[in-house]
């Protein structure tokens, strides 16, 4: 439980509202729940104060405030705040004493090789295999039946269903890119979600799968992620889906279910891409997409149009002759 | 040794044929060797069922039978009962018990640094060299010399020649990205090839060399490999290639000898690339590639061709209004 | 201390000079400081003798030789002998014997979990947080506040600022790309140089930074890398950077202050990156760009302009169609 008015002093903010209260943690707009806090910056959340469920809400001066919510009217823009915010929230990380953490609670059968470490307070399921050199942070649940790899990595406080496989040196769970600039420098902002991993989902080895800045970085069911793959923080990709080799997925963007991502595809962050969604290998993704279709290319087109595209480029040094050839003769 | 009977039972065959043996192992086609089980499903494979060594055959019911062949006669497509196959032949892993296993053969002159996992029946030539963290799997052969860098991971039934050289966070024998739908999942299709390194080869940091569905991942001697490079499973590399950094290799293709791909390059599954193939930066190659070329782009096209393309992109836009005015004035 | 002349006999050349005089180590051309050897071997280095402070000067034959140098004559190609002069200057490394070798130096308030490795006199700074199988090599130096997340690696010889941070999987120092044909064999050129981060500089999970071969990597202060980066050898990254995740960047280029390359974008060797460039996702850069643009695209142009020939690839098959019929109306 977090103080109200600590927080509010924190951020310089003034406290308007019924009743101060015991705050219990840090949420997205949309996700928060009640007695959470979150932040509205902009004005598409400034115009929707109604829809969050949060119970404080971090916000600039306003011209009318609703009721029934708590407010920590802040003189900057809140955005600029999330450094302050992102820090008061951060959970205390206990530190490694011992390879496996008394705290931890072991399932049955699970089998355990040497050189692992399993923190503070993790839970491992029944079934569970871990190989050499993995490491399981502070707070990790790993699922029943799931199958960890030599030197993969799963960091405080993540998730893991059942019958989840992590390929070798899989890293789950590393800090978001997120910075500010304080004084013309690149200052960080502490990242404090997590990553889910629904059941049955496998992470290929050495991909890497930022935990959210705050809320959740999630893999639902059934999903199989290659290798070397990168999902930036706050990413959601749907049930069933297939992400290939070298793909990169920016922060925030969402993928939806049974969709086909081929290798080297870029997705900018941000984006909703719709069900049943196949993107051709080195696509370029800026927009959204919408769902039932096969892509290809940068910028995307139907598949077909895309084969026709690429060959066309092969005449493109002779068209620009041609055309030269046409103006003289106009 | 396998049992045929048991086998045919397990994929719902009827077994025909002179008489009932062991098998020794499961094959691709074209590389099983006598005593060995492979399956036909397309005609590509059915027209030439007499070019494989295969003892027995996991064939759909067919017009004629050659001899000397032992058949599993099946009601599904072979390639639908692969996922059993697999499982059938995959073979029993012996997880970690101590750092070092008793059963490994340790060579004359071995380095091996403390934190280090060496397998059951693992085999480490003379004069090589562990670093910290290295995981080397059951029955993995590390041919003499060979220098191991911290973090590096060799999973079951690899093999390395002479002289090899793993950098930091190499992966060999991550699990091939192979699935099957069963009522709408993905469902994980075993992978029990291996990675076979010849003599001479260098793997760069954090890449990533996926095993064999069935049958081994192969990079010939002198080949060296950059960070970050992504190999599929059945992947085939020849000698003295160079592949450079955030290279992606899809499933089951051929690179010929005296390759240089250049970063960030993508190959798709299922393709030749003949030798002596200089490929340019971020190229996009979906088909053969013949011997002797020096190609660069997406599509691959010669590379003083693609400097002309790179620079027509450039006047595109242009172009297009010249031709909107040449045509008001036809 | 290194022998001149063992140094001369062994590139099977002749010394001219004044005196001979030990040397303190190989460095390159216009990084050289007195004591030190450098070697020229193209015309653009020949040219500028006078340009490089150090003492030694492995050259071919000359027409006039400056005074206050020492020459080492040889009848090869000077490049030609990289191979032995590295291997000459290579530093013995002294491989692991315990966990914590005794001759580590440990500041204060250091945190180090289970399973971590630190090598033969590395310096470990105040206040560093050293997390599970983490490999720190040799000479290695880590500044005060610095957080090594799990599995992360720092090759011998490499030094970190104050306030760094290495994501999980880090490989910082894996040897650069070097190889030189003998009989028609890739044989691999020793890489001696380090990799120095500066002040306040974060590299991502599975990010990969290459030592220098001569000479140092180096990643100037704030400057922030993402997951899954690649830095070949002696690269050199300016200040308050953001080099986004999958990024390729190619030997010895240098990328000046304030730049943001976003994901997937490579970049060729031996260019330069002027200050304040901001380069848009997927981006291929093959030549010098200069400072205060924003670009995209490969090639590069302005990002507006980009952003009209993707538009006007859509339109590419139907442009072809309406100049085959322009040229059928002429």
């Amino acid at each position: 439980m977090y103080n109200l008015e600590k927080l509010s002093t924190l951020l310089g903010g003034k406290i308007k509202g019924d009743k101060v209260q015991e705050i219990t943690g840090l949420a997205p707009f949309f996700q928060a729940k009640e007695g959470e806090v979150t932040f509205a910056a902009e004005d598409k959340f400034l115009a929707k104060l109604n829809e969050t469920k949060a119970t404080v809400l971090v916000v600039p001066k306003l011209k009318e405030y609703l009721p029934n919510k708590i407010y920590i009217v802040v003189e900057k823009n809140p955005r600029e705040l999330m450094p302050i915010l992102l820090k008061f929230f951060k959970k205390e990380i206990l530190f490694p004493t011992k390879a496996i953490e008394d705290s931890a609670v072991i399932g049955k059968n699970v089998k355990i090789a040497p050189n692992v470490y399993i923190g503070h307070n993790a839970i491992i399921g029944n079934d569970v295999t871990i190989y050499p050199n993995v490491f399981i942070g502070q707070d990790v649940v790993v699922g029943e039946g799931s199958i960890l790899y030599p030197n993969s990595v799963i960091r405080e406080f993540c998730v893991l269903g059942k019958n989840c496989i992590l390929q070798p040196g899989a890293v789950i769970g590393s800090d978001g890119f997120g910075y500010t600039k304080v004084d013309g420098n690149n200052i960080k902002i502490e990242q404090i979600g997590r990553v889910i991993l629904e059941n049955d989902v496998e992470i290929g080895a050495n991909t890497t799968i930022d935990r959210g800045a705050i809320g959740d970085t999630i893999i639902k069911k059934y999903t199989k992620i290659d290798n070397l793959v990168q999902l930036g923080h706050n990413v959601v990709v749907g049930e069933n889906c297939f992400i290939i080799s070298q793909v990169g997925i920016a922060g925030s963007t969402q993928v939806g279910d049974n969709c086909t991502l081929a290798g080297q595809t870029g997705v900018a962050g941000h984006i909703k891409i719709g069900d049943n969604v196949i993107l051709g290998a080195k696509s370029g993704i800026t927009g959204n997409i919408a769902s039932n279709q096969v892509l290809s290319g940068n910028p995307p087109v139907n598949v077909k149009e895309h084969l026709k595209i690429k060959a066309s480029l092969k005449k493109l040094p002779e068209l620009i002759k041609k055309i030269k050839k046409l103006e003289k003769i106009k």
